[in-house]
């Protein structure tokens, strides 16, 4: 399974879900290529590859499919998750409702500002940052999201991955670059980068011949 | 130009902002390397694909490139967007400090909350999403941010495009697609999906051959 394959498989498992959720109980390639955004023919290419199988009268069932894709997924695994700095976006993130029915959970905040993780209106506990390496090994966490300053970045990134955090969505403008573990362990780091993103979208109505993305 | 170079020219370009603002005149392909999160022999292959050539002594003037990557990205031209969606992600985005150093304005929100949109202590203008044909057309917008929740997203994409938006970043979970318009002019949109993004650092953790995207 390569990487595009995995988005369209994730894709897929987030559309089933929401379908049933809806109380459907069938689904058809076309809906699910509608919900990720690619053909028909490549759903049933990526079905057929993973020896997932339609019915006679066409269609396939949302929650044989929910569990095949999920077990390929890793689903059932614990998904808990960090947010450190709890700045306007990182509290947006806290807050924010759609993690859930993916089975990830944010299970704590981190800053550095007493002002900010005293508050006792979050709905998630929070903590110094001192706290870190305490509290990640306590929830066995692997995953966090880095919602700080630019300045902090790369410190909070590297305290992170001394605590054993392995997995980082990062939304700071620097581009954070996976590090070689000397456990041998794998770091995975996606930038998502804000500022640039609309820099790219205004280049691309600028020069249409870039071709668009989705 | 590809869009893979283009990510790496628009780096290089925010790097090198950057670097100006702390005082340095000149760079060497490897810190652009660095801020990029690629290898020098890369900067150095796009520096000469674009005929941009370093100095004697090594290392390149920071305001000729400036000047050249600039030019080359379309900066100059103005840079409006809007916010389409009020809440707790769409405000973090209107607070965002990080957009003004790339020369893109956050110039007004959108909601159809009137507790939202006639908040007074927001930094940019607030209007009702009525007003949004008008607004748009006034300011010459041509790129907006969707923030609103999942069931509001097709509709509020609807309504840009047929106000003339053609640039999309869209941070709700729906996934939205380029639509052909009938002026033949182009559409582009960035899906960001948090959540998919989340799970997808849960999947390759888990199946480290996967390998490890930046």
């Amino acid at each position: 399974m390569n990487n595009e394959q995995l988005v369209r498989i994730t894709r897929y498992y987030r559309a089933l879900n929401r379908l049933r959720t809806i109380g459907l109980e069938k689904v058809f390639a076309h809906n699910l290529a509608d919900a990720a955004g690619v053909s028909p023919a490549i759903v049933r290419k990526d079905f057929s590859q993973l020896a997932i199988h339609g019915q006679k009268r066409g269609g396939y069932e949302i929650t044989d499919l929910i569990g095949v894709l999920g077990s390929l997924l890793g689903k059932g695994d614990p998904q808990n998750c960090i947010i450190v700095g709890c700045g306007r976006i990182g509290k947006a993130l806290i807050h924010y409702t759609g993690f859930e029915p993916d089975g990830i959970r944010i299970v704590a905040g981190f800053d550095n500002d007493p002002n900010v993780y005293t508050d006792s209106s979050s709905p998630i506990p929070l903590y110094s940052l001192n706290r870190l390496d305490e509290i990640v090994s306590a929830l066995k966490v692997k995953v966090a999201v880095i919602t700080v300053p630019e300045v902090a970045a790369q410190e909070s990134y590297d305290r992170l991955l001394k605590a054993g955090v392995r997995g980082i969505l990062n939304f700071s403008p620097v581009t954070l670059k996976p590090v070689p573990q000397e456990d041998g362990t794998v770091v995975v780091v996606h930038n998502i980068n804000i500022a640039l993103e609309l820099e790219q979208i205004f280049y691309e109505l600028k020069f249409p011949a870039m071709g668009h993305r989705e």
